[in-house]
């Protein structure tokens, strides 16, 4: 049995390496356009901004290493053109210019994607990120022409990346975002920190800004701003590599990748495709859904080995788990956000937290925003983001596998989670989260989301800072009158008639409090995440302007 | 309705102020004998190193802020002496001297458990440590009498953390355990680098070692050796705190806790017990158990206000994660042992592998060893064990909650976990568990534990190093003929007929080569976890003598 396969990185060489353990006489040709086989694509960004310097560490195999160890035919600097699927053929161009053609019993696609590049004036000057000859050209750029500024367009997770280590080179930077956000994953309230973080960092942000010319030494953007820039840099995402799969005829799904089944292959049996190029279901929906990471793409280019050796395989629904360091902050999510399940009417129900990395008497501890999003109706978790530092991985990846194993949000109560002071709390931030959503599951209470308040102000509540009056007037949310939690009790008579939303600084005192009036017979809700989520909210570009 | 709880720290805390927001109008006493209330048991160790040098620190709560804030009735150096069950009264003895009754509907037991003390001569000097007031003792002998020398007997959690922090004070300390090995849920192979840490931080290491007597400046060992020891600490264990239960005749189960339902109730339908006094039921066996972790007590105070204020709740068996640094080293567990599992004559399949924090390719990855056991029918995880630095916690975490969650243990291949260079690798240490349980099930691999070699051997089999040159010429298993994976293809006719055994480093490259060899048709198993995990076994403790 021959298996060409298209594409000598994460899936491709996965595929590969695993179909060579699965059967050692099996015939296998690896073909890639580029130079560079088996490399680490997500340390590229690292590599310009000095952080891996040796170059060399980026390139895990070789074609002569593959040859030794697995009996490879790797052919790089040699592109598929073509295939034809009658005759079970496929057309390679070396570098050089020969052409020729390799038949195959079963051929896997990994060809990859693309960075989207916009059709702009001046466009030929701005780099992108791919490969390690895209890495190449940052290098030899900055090394021979020095540059001072740079424009990345794109504040998706390689945009961020490039901006950091461009900073760390220490050009000045500018970020030019056509959205009001960086970081589409993230909801509003979450991703107020990344600006900050990265403003704190002296990247310029441009954010709902268009590019809309590259002129020979600046951008200029949508209403004719100019920004000087010696680099531009295009990030603006990226279009699985269909072209060949197109023109075979092969079927292209919904979202514009190669369509696939549980068993990665495509419309034509003999032909399987895995990795960026192709379409996933989502964990959530079911529905197709372009999900261009590493993880996958390996995990895809085992099942096709896997399926063509004809053991049992399948791939399960993906939930997107990702993540970003940015400057000192950490961004991970899982799931699907608030916003997308806004989008596609699905109901949900969203806890915000700001718990510490880990036990707070112990030194070191960081506070981190925690959110959580699940069905009201029977707990099933639809997503979950964190931004902090320390633990942030951890606690997304926690709730990845509850997740993945269909545990409830209120379960989570329940995971027995490493507990040293050093590491984590008694009730771990993980636990607490299962402690609030069991809560709300069994309607004992309500919370008010932060873009709630106005609508709930506006319908007569009366707000009120259960704070300590110290904390009320370092500041507070405009309206509420002030009465600490823990005079309360005391103090019931003052509480107004009719709905009351209480508020603390992160969610909990509230949480208390709300249990406190609830118990004594008032209307109460507690505004989830507290004056924290609020105000990050409330200065996101996304909020309501009145309160900018 | 009236509720009193005996024990105002992690269980009987919980209870009374969730037992508060599920009822404002409860009544609520809560009995501790001690001076403090709510306090941080879990960094007391710290707090005698200095690391947490601010006492305040560790008092999360007082019995003003608790009343002010949840309307509890506390009362400290107040004793629950006695359960007068027939008339629903507790005795309580105040410091002071004072005798007085106190009714109850309700009653919470979270007494805890107790330092064990064994019954040797001059053992009053040895000091314990379970109470704010038992580190004042510590500080104030460390402050007055200047001690220079410590022993420490007990290898477990809290011996280890506090031998550190004594070192860290600038004593000389020994340790002494009376098992072989310190860690007692660590198997013999993943214990070697937690003896090597403490001898290098010149922790005197005396295991398989009794004390036999306590004298004014130093300890007897079995055997007659003396010990300099101006400092005496035993941590050898805590037994609940069944006095009042006992006395009263509530049932005590066999391991010695008071036995409690699933939504902790004792044998007295009104009398509910928590914590460390209490037996919980082992997720693996359903057995009684003894897990003396905050993680449980908190969940369990909780979970019996709930049940007294009349909500469903219900607690599963615990696999009992833990975790513990040891000087630069960090160590967690869940689940079983494999001692234990084989103790118990259970069918189980190990796996061990040394896998890098995070990516190799980018700055500071640090190698852990990491190891599941499951059983080898029908992939359920039992256990898992991680010894390292960085990143031990989120991979024990990880696999905790895909053990409460019943995921098996191939299907960690298909988990989701957030990658990017700096937080892990694009197959995750997670998931590549899942890829060797994956080979392992589905049989298409063998292996071979360190500690079975020998008998392999001994029946005939040949060993092959598939390391390069120089790493085998660096140390090698005794006997084992030299062949490089990169070298296995050409040089098949040079592999003895009959079973072959190969080996690498780690036992990836072994991987590789089994399949190889086994689809030539070769009978090849794969020595797990490699030259470095056979080493670590042999090195240790409890490694068969003639390699000792
Ligand atoms: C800068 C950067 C940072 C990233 N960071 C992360 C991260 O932190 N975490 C994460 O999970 N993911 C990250 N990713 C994404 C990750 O690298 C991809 O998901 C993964 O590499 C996809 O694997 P693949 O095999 O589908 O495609 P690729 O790895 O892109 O490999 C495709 C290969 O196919 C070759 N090819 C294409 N067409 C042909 C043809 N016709 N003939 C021959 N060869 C062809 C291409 O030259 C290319 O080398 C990052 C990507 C980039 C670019
Ligand atoms: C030094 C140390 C380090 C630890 N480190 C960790 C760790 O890192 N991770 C972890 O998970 N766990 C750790 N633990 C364990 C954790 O502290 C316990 O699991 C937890 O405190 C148990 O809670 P509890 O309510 O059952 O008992 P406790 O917290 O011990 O509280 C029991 C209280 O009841 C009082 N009491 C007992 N009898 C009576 C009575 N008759 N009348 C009135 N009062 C009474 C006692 O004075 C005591 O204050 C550590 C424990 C210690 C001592
Ligand atoms: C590295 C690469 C060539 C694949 O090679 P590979 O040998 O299949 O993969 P790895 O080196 O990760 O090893 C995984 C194999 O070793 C096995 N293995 C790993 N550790 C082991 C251990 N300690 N004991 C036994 N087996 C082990 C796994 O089970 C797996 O084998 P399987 O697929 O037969 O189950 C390919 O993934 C690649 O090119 N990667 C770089 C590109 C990339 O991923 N870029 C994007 C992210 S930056
Ligand atoms: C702290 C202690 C008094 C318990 O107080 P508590 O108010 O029940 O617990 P916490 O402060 O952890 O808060 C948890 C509560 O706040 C809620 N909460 C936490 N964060 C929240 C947020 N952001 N929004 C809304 N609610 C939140 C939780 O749901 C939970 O309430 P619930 O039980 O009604 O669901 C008790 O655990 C204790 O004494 N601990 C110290 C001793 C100890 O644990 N020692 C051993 C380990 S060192």
């Amino acid at each position: 049995m021959k298996t060409v396969i298209v594409g000598a990185v994460a899936g491709g060489m996965s595929a590969a390496t695993r179909l060579r353990r699965l059967d050692p006489a099996a015939e296998i040709v690896v073909c890639e356009r580029g130079e560079h086989v088996s490399y680490a694509n997500c340390g590229l960004p690292y590599h310009i901004g000095g952080v891996i310097a040796d170059r060399q560490a980026l390139l895990l195999q070789t074609p002569d290493s593959l040859r030794a160890r697995f009996d490879l035919d790797v052919r790089t600097r040699t592109e598929v053109t073509a295939i034809d699927r009658a005759r079970r053929l496929v057309r390679l161009r070396e570098a050089g210019g020969r052409e020729y053609e390799e038949s195959y019993d079963r051929l896997v696609l990994s060809p990859g994607a693309a960075p989207f590049v916009p059709d702009l004036p001046g466009v030929e000057r701005a780099l992108t990120l791919r490969s390690v000859s895209d890495a190449d050209r940052f290098t030899a750029l900055l090394a021979d022409r020095r540059p001072r500024t740079a424009v990345v367009v794109g504040g998706g997770f390689i945009g961020l990346e490039t901006a950091e280590n461009l900073r760390r080179r220490g050009l000045r930077v500018s970020l030019v975002e056509l959205d009001r956000q960086v970081l589409a994953p993230l909801d509003a309230e979450m991703v107020t920190a990344v600006h900050a973080e990265l403003r704190r960092h002296d990247v310029a942000l441009h954010l709902g800004t268009a590019l809309t010319k590259v002129l020979p030494d600046a951008v200029q953007l949508d209403g004719g701003r100019l920004l000087d820039a010696d680099l531009v840099v295009l990030a603006i995402g990226v279009r699985p590599e269909t072209g060949l799969a197109r023109a075979a005829g092969l079927t292209i799904g919904p979202r514009g990748g190669i369509a696939v089944d549980e068993t990665m292959r495509t419309s034509d049996p003999h032909i399987y495709a895995v990795g960026d190029a192709v379409e996933k279901s989502d964990h959530l929906s079911g529905e197709a859904a372009l999900i261009p990471l590493a993880n996958t793409a390996n995990r895809q280019g085992r099942l096709a080995a896997d399926a063509i050796a004809g053991r049992p395989a399948r791939l399960d629904g993906r939930l997107g788990t990702a993540i970003v360091q940015i400057f000192d902050l950490t961004v991970a999510v899982t799931g699907w956000s608030e916003k997308r399940l806004r989008a596609a009417g699905r109901p949900y129900q969203a806890i915000h937290t700001h718990p510490a990395s880990h036990a707070g008497y112990y030194p070191g501890a960081r506070t981190m925003a925690l959110k959580l999003l699940f069905d009201p109706h029977d707990g099933r978790m639809l997503g979950a983001q964190a931004v902090g530092g320390d633990g942030v991985d951890k606690r997304i990846d926690v709730i990845a596998t509850a997740m993945r194993a269909g545990l409830t949000a209120d379960q989570l109560a329940d995971l027995e989670l490493a507990y040293a002071p050093a590491f984590g709390s008694a009730k771990d931030p993980v636990n607490m989260l299962g402690y609030i959503a069991d809560n709300l599951l069994t309607d004992r209470q309500r919370t008010v989301q932060w873009h709630e308040l106005d609508a709930a102000v506006g319908a007569g509540a009366t707000l009120i800072d259960v704070r300590t009056a110290a904390e009320h007037a370092a500041g507070h949310i405009p309206g509420s009158i002030n009465l600490p939690v823990d005079e309360l009790g005391d103090r019931l008579p003052e509480v107004p008639d009719g709905e009351v939303i209480v508020y603390c600084e992160v969610g909990q005192r509230g949480h208390t409090a709300t249990a406190l009036l609830t118990g004594r017979g008032r209307r109460a809700a507690n505004l989830d995440g507290g004056y924290r989520t609020w105000r990050a909210g409330m200065t996101s570009p996304w909020a309501d302007p009145r309160h900018g």
